[in-house]
């Protein structure tokens, strides 16, 4: 409506009385900026986040994971640069587990049939607050945990309920380095994104 | 034809003596509406729909195949709230096999040349009607039963054949999901679907 | 040119002088059909044609490869129908050979570094002759045979020598289903196709 | 502005007073064909370039890489015709160092923490300059070596920053083929590629 009002004032020659306020784009911008600044730690869901949602079922009944070497390199950076990283899934894969320790993660929580109680032992463990956490998350279980933190976010192929309430949804699906995408923005914006 | 006629009689400024007809399309919306609240109990076939339609071959003669972490937790879902569930398969996939019974699935029908005898005896064991039962298959083997079950689905890459005559195609291709939009439909509509 | 001829003469009121000719897309379309009815066996490449022209790398040194449950089935039908088939590779994949010897292929020829000679004794152990076989090959290696068969056929992400000769492109590319692709369009023109 | 001189020119039926000067379009390609002409070496990284960026995670921990059969193809072709061909690679698979060795390749440096070290050694060991290879990577990392090689190259999806520096950027992504567009481009342009 100011819009509209400031072209008839033009077209009028008049001066408009409505006082201009900042258009509501601009300040959700500021928002994020905001959130992605207050970052200390990340977590992650494990299926759809750092895996592509699939599984490889071997003839023994193992079940594969297919992961993301650019997501690995960029957890790997966090960590040296002083963020928590935590992972909390539902499923109980020995391989992704042996990978993402392998890089450095610590706060491992597998087998999680609800992720509010284990990402709360998350905080008190490594001394953050909710109002400091990342979260990305894919599907209905992450709801609880997407909810509360300060920086809720997806891949671009999370769940309907998942993408309505995100505060970021990455342009990159699950698998294929949407953890590095929210990795890198965070780091970038505070300056400590490695140099090459 | 009427819409022929209307025209005609809008240029003719004549009132046409056709009574109007609903038109197909909304019939059909209705039509697939009805069937998604018959729907008791789900039958599904394993490659193309549940999985990718791909094999992954090693050296020793194992055939892997690629399955959707979204689709078994949809079916863990169906399963808790009371729906059947049964496979159908022609293949003899000892993997899959241990993924879909630890998902709590009891019929499954392995190595079927022909789905038509293993689905009357689901229905046998289930204690279901046809009319009661949404089967999603992708190829010719699949005809005979799509034709019978009152809502034949399948993934958006099943054959032409299939595509022709199923009553819902979903958007998603064989092993990236299918099978969880299926039940997400149905049970969203019966209002089962969890909520978080 | 004929066509600018008529446009003129139907400028001009005047009759052309020119014959009318059949348009050449006719012509190959004909063509094209009567290469597919003289088909009688196929023989395959296997990397980029029954696979997606990508290796898996276990740590123990295994490549293992991708393929289509489709082209799988496509090639059960068409020996139960009565056409050779046979398979040309240059790579020595023993869990492609079990698969494929699994679905009835008998004339299996692996490590061929130049692919002219075993198809030559194909065609002597099948007695069929060049003017019967349809050929699929997506690389360089494939010229020699693509060039002398009666039906030269190729996925659609073929290199580009290869494209520029094929009679048949088909429109999947390989190890996603472009082997049933063109074995479905011989069986069918010759009315060999399965019904269910 | 020429052409909107030389327009005008046109119009007005004057000549020009400005000399014409090629377009930098043209000079561009003129520059990258030079690049491609002194190529007689090529380096490689693996993840990301030979690979598509993924992991399959066994339970066992082995982290299995996806690579592509031309890019395998395309490298014995360049080390027959006399090409040197290296590797360098933070990674330290087993299963893709087998691999590439078996197509020939000598010069392999796998767990490199930063790569203009092992660079300089293959420079030394094969007998090239820098002003003679061609290198392609696809992250951070590899920015150092793609800073100073005569043609820097690149998958379409490699990061940002290596995709505004290097001189010629695939049309194909990383594990698809990439590799063997940059060779088959140099190899074609230097008449040594393989001909059948």
């Amino acid at each position: 409506m100011e819009i509209k009002q400031q072209i008839n004032d033009l077209k009028t020659g008049q001066e408009s009385a409505i006082t201009p306020v900042p258009k509501p784009v601009e300040l959700e911008l500021v928002h994020l900026f905001d959130k992605l600044r207050a970052v200390k730690g990340f977590v992650f869901d494990v299926d759809g986040v750092l895996t592509n949602n699939t599984l490889l079922a071997t003839e023994a009944g193992e079940l594969l994971r297919t992961m993301s070497i650019r997501d690995g390199q960029a957890i790997k950076w966090a960590i040296e640069a002083g963020y928590h990283v935590g992972i909390i899934t539902g499923g109980r894969s020995e391989g992704v587990k042996k990978r993402l320790t392998a890089l450095g993660i610590e706060e491992y929580y597998s087998g999680a049939q609800e992720k509010w109680t284990p990402f709360k032992s998350f905080l008190e463990r490594t001394n953050t607050l909710v109002s400091e956490i990342c979260y990305m998350g894919d599907d209905l279980p992450d709801l609880p945990v997407l909810r509360k933190v300060v920086l809720s976010s997806c891949p671009n192929d999370a769940v309907t309920e998942v993408l309505d309430i995100c505060d970021y949804v990455s342009p990159v699906p699950g698998g294929r380095g949407c953890v590095r995408d929210i990795i890198e923005k965070v780091m970038k914006l505070q300056e400590k994104w490695p140099e090459y």
